[in-house]
This record gives C-alpha cells, structure tokens and sequence, in this order.
C-alpha cells in the first residue's frame, strides 16, 4: 500500500463531513442537537443587552456593517461575519452555555451561530441547519479530545481553539462545499486557531467563541472561492495537533465516525456559575423545598470535592461576575431565593447584607473521595436541629441531566425579560420541530424584540 | 517594595507607547521608517492583482463592505478592517517584504496596513503615522526576540503571532490610547495571536500578516471603546510569552525601550526569492557584468554554506513558486536575464528549455565554513576558461544593505506595471519626505492605477 495514499485525519474528516448527510444522523443526535440550539438561543437571547455586544456593535457600525443577518434578542442587523462574531459571543457572556465534560469545551456557542448567519445569509433549510450544526460541533469536540488535557493544560481557551473547526467545518457542510474545499476550510481554521486562558474574567472569554465563529465562516467562504491552504491542518508537522499540544491522538478525531457521536454527551448548566458549585446548591435548594428557611438556619456545611474550594473558594466576592466563582454566595442565594439565575448574580445582590451575613456561615468540608458532581449538606439550625440532605448527581451532569422541561425553564427564565414570554414560548415550539419547519425565517422574526 | 507595583513588561510596553510621540525618535529611525514603508508600499502594490486579493476582495464584496479605505495598488475601496488585512496580506504574496533577520519576521506587512487604513479613515498626521509605525514595528520585533527561536521552531509563522501585537500597538498610538487601554488591546491582540508553518507554500501564508493587521486593529478599537482584557497578555502565566513558546525572556521585550531600536536591523530583500540564494545570484550578475555571456557558460559552481542546499536544493522546479527555492534556477535565470526580479518566476520562464539547460549545469559545493550570506562563484566557459568572483556579503544583508537607489529600483519594478511610472515616482518621492507631507491624502491618490 502507497503511503501516500493513507488519508490523514484532515481528509477523513473532509470527506466524512462532505459525505454525511440529515438521513445519517441517528434520532437521539438530532434531538440533541435541538436542546443545545435552544439552550444556545436561550443564552445568546438572555445576554442580547449586556455591555460586550453594545461595543461590537458600535464597531459594526463605526465600519458600515451592512445589515444581512439577525442579532439574536435585538432589532440590530449586521453582515454574516459580525452575525457569527456577536451571536457565538453573546452566547457565552453569561458562562451559562452548554459544556462537553470531557474538554470543557463549550460546543454550541462558535457553531451555531455560523450556521444561522449563513442560513439567513445564502439560504439553507432547517433540516441542513441541523446536519451542519451536528458536523460541526461533532468535529470540534473530537479534535478538542484529540488535545485534551495537555492543550487545555497550558493554557489554551479550548472553546475558542477548537470551535473555529467547528464553525468553518459547520459552514462548509451548509456550503455544500466538495472534499478539497472542505480540506481547505479546515486548514484556514487550524492556521487561525487561537484564545488564551489568561483572558478568564474578562469580556475577551466570550469574545473568543464569537471570534472562532467569525474566522471559521470566513475560512470556509474563502476556500469556496479559491483561496488555497495546507491539506494537513490538523495532523501536519507544523499545524494544529503539534503546534498547539504536546498530545495529539489521532484516533479521536476520526475513530468511529459516524458510529460515536460526542454530540450525546453534552450538558446544559442549570446555575449561571461555575458548574463545580452545582452539587451544593441542588443541595440548598432541596433544603428548601423541605421547609428550611433562611432565617432558621444558624450555619450550613456542604462537603465536596476539594476542587470546589480551589476553583470557588472566594469568601468575600464583590461583584457579580465574583460572585459566580464563590460557592458561598451561591449557597446563601439559593437559599435564601430558592433559585440560582442570572438575577442572583447582580453586584447588588453580591452585596446585600443578608447575603452576606449567611454567606458567612457557610464552611466547606473537603473530601477527596466525594465526586465532582456529589455533595452533602448539612444546616444546623437556630433550635437545634440539623437537616441533611446528599445529591449525588448535580443537576445537569451526564448521570442527572436537565429534562426538556428544565431546559424550556432555564431558556423562558433568559428570554422572556429580553422578547417577551409569547414570543420565547413560540422559539421552544419552533426549535423543538426544527427538522420540519419550512424556513429559518420563522425563527427569525421571534427571536428579536 | 510591594511586588504587585512592580509594573510587567504588558504594562511597561504600554507606558511606553502611550508616552513616546515623534520627537523622542533619533534620526536613524525614522530614515529606516521610510525605507520600511517605500519598501512595503512596493510589495504590496506589485501584487495588488494576484489571485488572493481579487478573492479577499471577493468576499468584501458579498459582505456587502463599506468603502472607506484604499487597497493600494487597485481602484476598489473597503471599510478599515478589510482595508488592513487586503494590504497586509498583498505586501507579503510575494515573500518579497522586509525582514528582522534575527527572527525572520517580516515587520511591515501587519503594522503598516493598520497604520494607513486607520489614518485615512480616522485621520491622522503622516508625521503620526511614523511615530506609530515605528511602535508597532519595534515592539512585534521586541516580542519576537523574547520567544525566539523555540516558538519560530515548535512551527508559528512569527509574523502572524507578532504581527498581531505589533497592529494593535500601532492602532493604539495612533488613536492616542491610553496606558489602561493599551494595555487592554495588547491584551486582546494576545488572544487572537495565530498562524502555522504548516501554511507555507499556500495562499494562507500570505493571509497571516493581514489577519494579523486585521486583528490587532480591531483589538484597539474594542479596547478604546471598553472591552476589557487581561493585564498580563504577554507575560501572565496563561499568556503569550508562555503558551505559545518555552521561551519568555522578558528582558528582549522591555530592555533598554526608547534607546536600543530593533528597527534599525530591518533588511529588504534586493531578489523575490529564498534568502540564501541571494548571494549566488550576486555572484552570477556580478559574471556578468564582468563579461560573462551564457553562451559562453560550460557550468557554473557555487560554493556556499549547507543551508543552502536544504533550504532551496530544488533541482528540477515545475512552477514559479517552485523556482524561488530553486538556487539552480536562480543562478541561471539570473545569468540569462541579468536579472532577478518578479518576471523571473513566472512558471513560463521557469519551463524555458535555454534556462532549463543551463540550470542543469549548475553545482554546488556545500563548505560549513562559509557565512550565510557568502558566496564563491566559479563559472568554467566553453574555451576552458574559468572566472571566479567571492561575494563576501549578500546584498540586502545587514554588512551590505540595499542603498535607497536600490530600494527606488525595486521599487519601481514592482509598482510601475500596476501604477505606471509617472505616479510611481511620485509615490517614492512623498514617502521620502513623509514627516513634513500635509496629509496622507497626497499619497492615496497616488497609489492605486
């Protein structure tokens, strides 16, 4: 056998992509596809006024943007790669997305929004929406577990690194591009690839899903054009796997494709914080439906996992956005609100002195034998008594994942304060029978204000 | 001394481009300024019509662009960003551009773009712009040295993962940010740092230094207008300087600023091709100038340092492209034409039987103990004689750098098939006098056909 002639993962995915088709797409993959599109429009809708979108969108207009394409929660339009940036971007802003375990990739936020400029853009069915967008996404976090951990380790943002696959292998497929042009676009997307850790708290975190977004459209409209790149963007000596990581498995990214689908191990967040605090405020939560009120509740004590103290441990945050990484607000809030959402998160209620004076008497127990999705409460209160409880699947994990129903309840808690609660019903209704609607365009004209 | 008042070399690059205006620059550089921009305004108007700018202009086109900026050497007009990265990435098509050969970056193709794409939309004092390009320039150049060669070697293209440093930084000052801003677009042009190796030989080579122009004006705008980023985007533990290399020394960043000027080592390529070829090309116009016909040629011998044979032993190319890593090409083409500029890599002359047959009879003799910018040429002529000339300098290297006649020559073989030779003069005659022009309008008007 010629050597030369072995594929190397950049065209079996090339080829596989061109290949597959909606007919392929196993059931449960499709249904998945669904919830992640519409935890994704619950995002990107919920966070459509938030201060990073205002700015990139006076940058569309400072350039004369043209109006092509839908900002999501907005009656703002832009051209199809400023749709791709601010959508992918916005999505992410309130880290409230859906997260691929296994990476911590966050999988929707650089594809779908390609996927929907394009389709308003140049046309594409529903049905192709949601082939492209299971492509890509699929991609993307097979190449992320091709890297994972080493990559992540150093210091790459693996949402942004691996999502500008994603967006330009999404693109490409909505493009009906061939095998070579597919090839192409992935080379683009590997030679752009890029987002640091380092970024962590500020506006640049969501900006890097909207700009893998952006980059990986505009890699698969060039090589649809022409524009030429290497064929090996991937796996080569000088690209993607090498350059960026100290660990590349190929067999990640093309082992049983079309066979396993990572897509199926996608998780929805049912809290705006950092997902390690989930246990524990299941745990508050429960309390609560017990019958346990704030002003019963002389001292709380949750043991978990000892990550939770070195990645929320902040005792005395200041802000909201601070308050998102201290599983002691997050206790307090929860129980004293019964519910964790973006509304919890304001700089106002991080300093209400209620808050805070329970916030205090909240002590972490750390166990290295409790998982990371485990935790067990325990309130001592005011008489006397201690009320316990132990969840030992967070909400939201791989063995306790939101139903459709919390998943509509998370997206109306988003949206309704942004296009109403008539028109948020009517995005579940179109997104849940996506596959059968005739147009994107009946998306569109609900998903703004 | 509190430790955390200890300004990092993000903050002190910052402080430094905020306060540096154009009276703290010594004479010398800003001469070499004007070279950097003669020489960059040639590349880039020569290759104004090759494939990948009618493609990028393609794509302007369907986003529906804004005209705000000119595309230097053609008659369209694009909004800023794609005004930075068409520019950006023409001057580099025909990897004929300056050159830090320390680091084999090449200076101008990501920074120069941004300073005039951002100057003709802004406004800006052509005086300004040299105090810009100047900063961006010095500090890409000072963030390679930092990295060099580990993060060149591991497989990024440096042009594209400084570039984008030095575009923000030259975006910044000519919008007169200040330190927190700065800081922030360094901050954001960290984070969208990328180009790969792998690229070389494809249009995606080109495209690094103008998406590096593109990136790093866009970093600048969103910081001047409020987008946050992290403080430490080149030194911080999950930045840069680490991430992308295993080398930081932070000393080449911020060493001796304002005193030691690295722009002051730019070198400009006298031939568009590979650049350890350049001294056996010396060696053979210099037979010929001395008599030396190819009639006359029985072979010709060049002895010269190992890397020549690696880099450009290309014994039998089959394009244009191909010819310029081909030392066997360029020395017979050169000996045939008497020169070696553009017209001699078209894939015609690369196929012309007389330069095929006389390219078959040039040898080498590869010797450690020549420099890389040496050269011993011998030619033996069909009468048994034999004349030998030693180039003990390339020319355009940094012991025998090009003249500004020299430059003016390039120069003009660049640009006056695409703006005709009248405003071609001109154009050398406004950047030459840039710090006392009016306006930069003077010189838009004159460099597009």
């Amino acid at each position: 056998m010629n050597q030369e002639h072995v594929a190397g993962p950049t065209a079996q995915v090339a080829a596989f992509v061109t290949e597959c088709d909606y007919a392929s797409l196993p059931a449960a993959v499709v249904r998945e596809a669904k919830r992640s599109i519409l935890n994704w429009l619950g995002v990107a809708i919920g966070a459509a006024n938030e201060e990073p979108v205002d700015i990139v969108l006076r940058l569309a207009r400072e350039i004369g943007c043209a109006e092509q394409v839908t900002v999501f929660g907005r009656r703002e339009r832009v051209d199809a790669l400023h749709g791709a940036l601010i959508n992918g971007m916005s999505s992410h802003i309130f880290d409230f997305d859906d997260t691929h375990l296994r990476t911590v990739i966050h999988p929707s936020a650089p594809v779908a929004p390609v996927v929907f400029a394009l389709a308003e853009w140049k046309g594409g069915a529903p049905k192709d929406c949601l082939t492209a967008f299971v492509l890509g996404a699929e991609m993307e976090m097979r190449i992320g577990n091709a890297v994972y951990p080493e990559h992540y380790d150093v210091g790459w943002h693996i949402t942004g690194t691996t999502g500008v696959f994603g967006a330009a292998i999404a693109a490409s497929k909505l493009l009906g591009q061939n095998q070579q042009t597919a090839t192409r676009a992935i080379g683009l997307a590997a030679t752009q690839a890029a987002g640091l850790r380092e970024m962590f708290g500020t506006m640049a975190k969501p900006f890097h899903p909207g700009k893998a977004a952006m980059d990986g459209l505009r890699s698969a409209l060039l090589s649809g054009w022409g524009f030429t790149s290497a064929e090996q963007g991937i796996e080569g000596r000088r690209a993607f796997g090498h350059v960026l990581s100290t660990k590349f498995d190929a067999e990640e990214v093309v082992g049983d494709l079309g066979a396993r689908w990572e897509l199926l191990q996608n998780s929805y967040k049912p809290y705006p914080c950092g997902i390690v605090i989930h246990p524990t405020i299941d745990g508050v939560l429960e309390l609560r439906q017990q019958g346990v009120t704030h002003e019963q509740v002389a001292s709380v004590s949750a043991r978990v996992h000892p990550l939770v103290q070195e990645l929320t441990g902040k005792r005395r945050p200041q802000t909201g956005l601070e308050g998102k990484f201290s599983v002691f607000h997050c206790a307090a809030v929860g129980l004293i609100d019964g519910q964790v959402g973006q509304a919890q998160f304001s700089d106002a209620r991080v300093r209400d002195p209620l808050v805070i004076a329970l916030r205090d008497r909240v002590e972490l127990t750390l166990d290295d034998s409790m998982r990371e999705d485990e935790c067990v409460i325990e309130a001592r209160l005011s008489d006397g008594r201690v009320v316990e409880h132990h969840v030992m699947h967070a909400r939201g994990s791989l063995s306790n994942p939101l139903d459709d129903d919390a998943l509509d309840t998370k997206f109306l808690g988003l949206t309704t304060p942004v296009i109403g609660d008539r028109k948020s019903a009517e995005v579940i209704a179109w997104v849940r029978d996506m596959e059968h609607q005739a147009s994107i365009d009946g998306l569109l004209n609900i998903a703004i204000p």
